[in-house]
């Protein structure tokens, strides 16, 4: 018994898609893998991702795992070679691809978008995992004229990842990751673009701080061209926003003679506190509850463990954990996040271990 | 035998301020705690910080640990109270508040500045630690009348703190972590505030880019509009050629048409993975040299414990670690970065071992 009533076949063997075949294949499903690069599709073949295509292949599902701004092209293609599959895509990007479809006259009842919402920084078969999904949102998108069996076929599939279903319109999921994803990518981009011409050593002195909001700065530019290309309606919207907020906190800064730019400057603080606090924390949970308990230690193996068995031995579940490194010394500092009805009785116990709370 | 020739006195009983005074208290030093808030000295000295001040006191070192906009009132006080002692402050501007000396025309040769970067989300006494400043920068701004005595006794009181002293001038400083530290707040904070106007439901898609970019964006709203104002022509001067480039960005975005402006955005992530390079990692290794391996993990206490005691046992040494939870699932994804010539032989023996490798 396979999960599919016919084999899944996969369009594009980069890090989804060979993700996608190895997981599949993991449970018995016949996955075929295609590709333009035969190179690709090998070395997917090869990691266990699924077989090659043969001539009478009649797969029951497709998934298409090309790069956004081929994504309806190769949807459009494959609903017309295979009549009788349902198509799915993984493009960061839905409006677009839906209008191109439309615009294609492609037969739109067997298809439905798709988002695995499962960011990695980097991509290729090679860094594909079967497990690559699992407990990661998956945003389905049906459309007016989507088929409802459609949608329940892309619903197993993100389901037999063991993603959480997660069912918007398109525009409702492009104005949602235009704000929480590819808005910070741009800004996150720019800010590290800063340091560019900077000196060395005005570098040298970045914290945590510089190091959190530029992590995403190291993404692909050309995968990241082309999302911003196809959602730029909905980033500009953010973006102009965003530029009017600045120009607001710039012209107070040259201007702080005048009391009422200094309330610019704290509003602006504020409503960041503000829109932080929305953001979900742990399992759905509030972000801004828990309290950190900052731990220092040595900078060799095993000493990262021996502080979580004890944290452990003293009963108190961690819900983040950070691990920073100070920038000189040989020592660690790991970030415990924990409820705030616990946090004293855990820096309690852990200096009577002999532990030192920085 | 004591550090100091004489007692520190701290002024100022924050989070600063009270670990200086536990720090030195542990080793034996005199120090005594100060404040303007008397319900905040008794804290401080209820945690061991020090003791209160007597009128014979002769401080051989004062430690101003008042907010930045006091910061050069409270030095020139103490400058002109105690006549034979050195003092520094620990505000994270530098420049503004030794122009603020001059002109109140403070006898300079006693006076060093310090910034100790040791920033922690939450202040207060109550948050002081002994070991806050262990492994982190202590940077130290003598000036063209500082005499050499007093930068060797700032010097000591950093060594004193387990702090990796850097030596640069109070414009150098400024310019630096106006770059580093400043400008990523405004950027981070504004990012932040534009989740304020949106719905819960696009907020909910949130993944760890946001979060990271969002993170500083918690910070406390007073004590960042004095350190705003008080380097506002840094801060502008990089907000600006941000601006600028945002601009950019928007308006290539609004026309993309033409292929010139997909050059420009692709430009634009570019220059940041260039930027973000620039960021020293670990003990000032080149940032961007770790390979990433994910593993999920069940969420429950013990199994990150569990998954360290054995990366120990393969014998990998970690370079940093994040701990992610899925937003819906209970399950932990653990980030373990590595250097990349182990990063094969993590994932084959934790494979090997039964743990899902993401």
């Amino acid at each position: 018994m396979t999960l599919f009533a016919g084999p899944v076949r996969i369009v594009g063997a980069g890090l989804l898609g060979t993700s996608i075949g190895l997981a599949l294949t993991k449970q018995g499903q016949d996955v075929i893998v295609s590709s333009q690069s035969s190179k690709s599709v090998e070395l997917a073949i090869e990691y266990g991702a699924g077989r090659v295509a043969k001539n009478d292949d009649a797969p029951a599902l497709i998934v298409v795992c090309v790069p956004p701004a081929l994504t309806a092209k190769i949807v459009a293609q494959e609903l017309q070679q295979f009549p009788n599959a349902f198509v799915t895509d993984v493009a960061s990007v839905k409006e677009s691809v839906l209008e191109e479809l439309v615009s294609l006259n492609a037969p739109l009842e067997r298809y439905v978008g798709s988002h695995p919402m499962a960011g990695r920084e980097r991509g290729g078969a090679i860094a594909g995992r079967a497990d690559l999904f699992v407990g990661r949102p998956w945003v389905i998108t049906p459309h007016e004229t989507s088929n409802p069996s459609a949608v329940a076929q892309i619903k197993k599939l993100a389901e037999a990842l063991e993603s959480s279903v997660v069912e918007v319109s398109s525009k409702d999921h492009d104005r949602a990751v235009a704000l929480v994803s590819h808005v910070p990518q741009v800004i996150s981009s720019l800010l590290a673009a800063r340091l560019v011409p900077a000196a060395d050593s005005d570098v040298s002195l970045a914290g945590q701080g510089l190091r959190d909001t530029t992590r995403i700065a190291a993404s692909d530019a050309e995968l990241w061209t082309q999302i911003l290309g196809a959602n730029s309606t909905q980033v500009n919207r953010v973006l102009k926003d965003f530029s009017g907020d600045l120009a607001k906190v710039i012209s107070a800064l040259d201007n702080l003679s005048d009391p009422l730019n200094q309330q610019v400057v704290d509003a602006a603080i504020r409503q960041g506190n503000t829109g932080v606090e929305k953001i979900p924390g742990k399992h759905g949970s509030k972000h801004s509850t828990y309290s950190q308990v900052v731990v220092m230690i040595d900078d060799k193996p095993g000493e990262l463990a021996r502080l979580l068995t004890e944290v452990g031995e003293i009963g108190i579940n961690l819900e983040e954990l950070k691990l920073e490194h100070s920038p000189s010394a040989q020592i660690g500092l790991v970030e415990l996040y924990v409820l705030p009805s616990v946090e004293q009785t855990l820096i309690t116990d852990l200096q009577s271990r002999g532990w030192r709370i920085a």
